[in-house]
């Protein structure tokens, strides 16, 4: 692509520079300006064109860039909002040990309306609702095993790690993109009322009394993750239908949030995939 | 207990703090010494006493300690092994963000020998085969959920990352000390080996022909894993029986490594309390 399209920045000092800066660290800012940062070349392709606002790039970038980076690029390029930066000042605004040479400001997707019953596509809604999980990379691994085992919504407690932090970001492998989700305040209420639609409201907990493989999940069914150290609030888990427990040898207290979610949903999809035959 | 008894050092020049921070850093001097770092209160109850080779904690620790902790304190101390630090000089040497005051030398485990019969204690071996892991957390949280899933014996082939750093040893929740494991120089002649010894070899593959919940892994098992980055080598792959894949909605191009051991072991583990009819 031509270069001189790119709007060259040179100065640490630079607004755009600082702004960015502000970004990558502040959930804050992201929260009141509705915008996070995305770094890397898979996720600069995987991001839908119209959440793109600016980007920034380095030269070494371009000349590694495949055609469809390159054509995304020329587009913003056009548009005034591709700014070309030195590599040394691209390792101040990353926030990864080795920058890809590529980062860009995109709006935040919209959170799902109708929980229950976004993304279904006539599947039975399969639901995770995660209560105050703090560590961004299980966060984040947690959209990407979500989606790969086919679940339609994911809902944060608003206590939850902000989803929008560059660790938590890149961890989603830009599954923030696709799989829906929603942040709420009342997370037993919001159990409660699925609950109510009919939905098979599981929490997994240590004491669950019922080893997890035994309920059936052909029907909408949610699951409930707690924190990390605490594990579920006892107004989440009495929220619940039911109380499910992954069985455990040795002398491990309990298992890693993500694999406990990653566990769970491939069982339900173990047992989907059964009941339709296939 | 007995403050007097315990050696104070006050000095980040004094040899042994120096040498801490070697056997944190590197690789290395820890295989040369066969010993390594270990850190935090849990993993100090949970070490096997004679595995423990120096501990060194601070006043804050010892306030909060419990018995189990004093008595195995004072038992160094009177060893003349445990030495008194200053929080200071704790923070230079923990690799930790907020160190918990104490933090031993600790032997390495013996490797087992016996790998498709260590740990079996009558039931069916249940192997977990890793071929050039790199990710210290994905080592550990695999180490932590294979014991949760009754794995018999990890081997990692030697282009893994280290066991011993201060990151994996951590995110195994002491399972270190509890799941044999052993080092191979060449995974495929073990796999081989495994495979004549009448244990069901299954390679998780992206491209396998078989879904990973068809195959009955009752009988004596081995999952092998390979690269966050690259999968499995060909050479691997080719040495399994089977390759099996684990089914991925949406747009998601391989799960995390980890995730992808869990999901198979306790799909294992389900099969065989089926198979008990528990």
């Amino acid at each position: 692509m031509e270069l001189q399209k790119l709007t060259p920045i040179t100065s640490a000092a630079n607004a755009r520079i600082r702004h960015l800066k502000v970004l990558q660290t502040k959930a804050r800012a992201r929260r009141e300006e509705q915008v996070f940062i995305i770094e890397g070349s898979r996720i600069f392709r995987d991001a839908p064109e119209e959440v793109l606002r600016e980007i920034y790039l380095t030269r070494a970038f371009l000349d590694r860039a495949g055609e469809a980076e390159l054509r995304r690029a020329e587009a913003f390029a056009a548009a005034g909002q591709a700014f070309l930066l030195p590599d040394t000042l691209m390792e101040k605004v990353s926030e990864t040990e080795t920058p890809q040479g590529i980062l860009c400001v995109a709006a935040m997707p919209e959170q799902a309306e109708n929980i229950s019953m976004a993304d279904t596509e006539g599947r039975a809604p399969l639901l995770l609702l995660l209560e105050d999980l703090q560590d961004p990379g299980n966060l984040g691994t947690i959209f990407r095993t979500a989606e790969a085992a086919g679940a339609t919504c994911i809902c944060m407690s608003s206590g939850c790690a902000d989803v929008f932090s560059p660790k938590t970001v890149r961890a989603t492998m830009s599954s923030i993109f696709r799989v829906p989700f929603r942040i709420t305040a009342d997370l037993p209420a919001l159990t409660a009322s699925l609950r109510e639609q009919g939905i098979l409201t599981c929490a997994a907990h240590l004491e669950g009394s019922c080893v997890y493989d035994r309920p059936c999940y052909t029907g909408g069914t949610a699951f409930l993750i707690g924190n990390e150290g605490r594990g579920l609030s006892d107004a989440a888990a009495a929220a619940a239908a039911e109380r499910v427990r992954i069985p455990m040898q040795g002398s491990i207290e309990s298992l890693n949030a993500a694999m406990a979610a990653g566990i769970l949903l491939y069982e339900a999809a173990r047992q989907r995939r059964c009941a339709d035959g296939v």
